[in-house]
């Protein structure tokens, strides 16, 4: 069950991450929470187009947000970050290893 | 010119990763190249499928493919994984050295 959900979760962030304007706006949470305007301020597009990538990066984890009075405050959900970093350099790491055995392997056949 | 490019390979390859069969194959493929039909043994679908979520991937450049013969092979495309990876710890140190600076002003506060 708890891998099932991993992997639901890394289906959503990678989704989430596949988009260069959502890519933007987690760029942007990553120097620092902002509100909802200050995310669309540097984006070619409206401000239902925003809300909608927000709602995504929000389902996926990797974004959580906060309403205050009027404001809605965005900001970057580091451990879901982490945890998709982690699956890459995972499956990089196995693959590094595997050529270095390789490696050995060459080096002592000679 | 160049930076449209990363991105939109960044897209691809974060597209290709939004699917469990899709990670389950460059998983498999980490661990050393393999022909589609070894790539589709452990997955619930169809050989058709498995070659389409191939496409995908290849499309992507995480994943190479070469046919001798009758058989295609595929392999890891290992300077591609670790674009994508670079993108998130890029994002994620980027995070962590504004936590630092932070820690540090408040510490000089006190």
């Amino acid at each position: 069950m708890v891998k099932y959900m991993l992997n639901h979760q890394l289906d959503l962030m990678f989704q989430a991450l596949s988009d260069p304007s959502r890519r933007s706006m987690v760029e942007r949470l990553c120097r620092g929470p902002a509100s909802v305007s200050e995310l669309a301020k540097p984006l070619a597009m409206s401000l239902p187009a925003v809300v909608q990538h927000l709602q995504v990066l929000e389902k996926s984890g990797l974004v959580s947000t906060s309403k205050q009075g009027r404001t809605r405050t965005c900001q970057i959900e580091p451990v879901a970050l982490r945890t998709a970093e982690q699956w890459i350099t995972e499956r990089r790491t196995s693959w590094e290893r595997k050529l270095d055995r390789l490696g050995d392997f060459l080096e002592e056949e000679r």
